[in-house]
């Protein structure tokens, strides 16, 4: 489980970085690359990377400025040059729907693959085997949401020397005590499965928030999150400007981590404004508050690590 | 008068060529640029070049093919951030102006400058102090437009030998003379223009034609061009693919410039199947029928030099 930024600038594409996108790469996990927004040139700096775009099978989209959807059509476009034929499904706020079916349609787009348009609300998005998506309303110029991604928790390891001190040698049998509440061996002898497996190793969390202003409520939202990416659009003593443009500045980022027990915080959605130079004056603000801090540059990737 | 080529592939975007986009500079002859077509990315594109999106003041679509549109509402929205405040006229195919409202509207996009949208139909676009720009439908899957561009004549220079023979001193005279179809001097002379200027300076064709097969009638459109823009998405042995798919081989392209007159000819929308490599024998192809071809790529800039 990792988190590759594709594009970490704010408002207009740069040449140090390009406008916004996130690939949240769950290869190990399912099989499956989600993509969280969508600026203009997302599939050009793909090329870049070994992602294939027939792995992207879900894409979230925080809300509807241009530098966060500008790049759908063209990807979607492009994964069926590419040879995509899953189900291809994108959640948004609304609206979403209109641009993109607008999009295909009057440059005569035709998919290979199926695509499912959701329009979000707050609350859950989904639930499966493996993870259970969130949503929730951010404060922004217009409709913003953040997502919280929470990976199930998974059955813990066997306790293989227990195993062996009770005389169960390695072997098939090792699975089915793995897979069952209880297995009974050819001696006759029950075997609970609680008995021989470890504690459950909790899932990760991941909260990903669009573009938003400084606010209490987000805090609820991103409790407890292994790794929290926030926007900084502004430096520190911008607050004014972040207020009034609905942004937030690296401080509010490093504050809203702190007071929400997350592990671990990355800023992006770096405003031109700044060069290659001031990140590391970016980062100390920030780091002051809350210190284990990172700033996203195109092309970062972070690995999510299980909790201990 | 320079066209620079911003993006030269064909369907996607691959590292080596961008999806379409051409830029014609006349800023020494109107302090303006025109771009033809606007693939994804054209911005980033952009940023490579010394092109200022606010000099930008027409846009031509050929038709509404993804890799021909998708960039524009970026573009567009770019030119605000970056001080455009001049009209911006966009001329493309029936379906463009939903296109760009849809997605200016539903990304909350205001532009910092007026633009006006051109449904297009065959026949002259405008014509102004300066050029008159055509256009015709080609043969495509969805209706594709080629123009042409024509430069007016300019006065010739004026003879001064002829003058100073007369005994007339270079001044404020020589310019009212260029400037009137005659003048009278304080002597009480009448000195016509005529007389004393060289021939017109014809002014340049420059034919750009949108994704097409190869057709008889394109060539009356395009005869006698300085300059002709042909897609060339297929080898010379793939004419039965290029008919399928409405596009046309190097040879078509270069038949077309042969039989019309044109004393350049430039190939482009190139398709990711050919590598760097292939581009020679691209090339040769063309070059056998019609000598004076040039393959472009991302970035090639070619000169429009007037003819004598």
């Amino acid at each position: 489980m990792e988190l590759l930024f594709l594009g970490t600038g704010s408002g207009v594409p740069s040449k140090e970085r390009n406008v916004s996108a996130i690939a949240l790469k769950l290869l190990h996990e399912i099989n499956s690359i989600w993509l969280f927004d969508c600026g203009e040139a997302t599939q050009h700096q793909i090329l870049h990377t070994s992602i294939k775009p027939r792995k992207i099978n879900k894409i979230f989209i925080t809300h509807l400025h241009g530098d966060h959807i500008f790049g759908i059509p063209g990807l979607l476009s492009s994964r069926s040059f590419q040879g995509g034929d899953d189900l291809l499904t994108i959640y948004g706020p609304l609206g979403i729907k209109k641009y993109i079916e607008t999009s295909l349609d009057i440059s005569g787009t035709h998919l290979t693959y199926p695509i499912s348009i959701v329009e979000i609300e707050e609350g859950k998005l989904f639930s499966d085997d493996n993870f259970t998506v969130y949503c929730q309303k951010l404060e922004h110029g217009l409709p913003s949401y953040g997502f919280r991604i929470e990976e199930k928790d998974k059955p813990g390891e066997l306790l293989v020397e227990k195993l062996l001190a009770k005389g169960i040698k390695p072997g098939p049998l090792y699975q089915q005590i793995k897979e069952n509440d209880y297995v009974v061996t050819s001696d006759g002898e029950q075997i609970m499965r609680k008995d021989f497996i470890g504690p459950n190793k909790p899932g990760r969390i991941i909260s990903i928030l669009g573009d938003t202003r400084s606010t209490e409520k987000n805090s609820t939202f991103v409790k407890n999150s292994d790794l929290l990416v926030h926007e900084a659009t502004f430096d520190h003593d911008k607050s004014d400007l972040a207020k009034k443009y609905y942004h937030s500045t690296t401080t509010q980022a490093a504050l809203l981590a702190k007071e929400s027990s997350i592990k671990e915080l990355v800023l992006t959605h770096i405003s031109s404004r700044f060069q290659q130079d001031d990140s590391y004056k970016l980062l100390q603000e920030a780091q002051d508050i809350f210190p284990n801090t990172h700033i996203a540059s195109d092309f970062y990737e972070r690995k999510i690590a299980r909790s201990e």
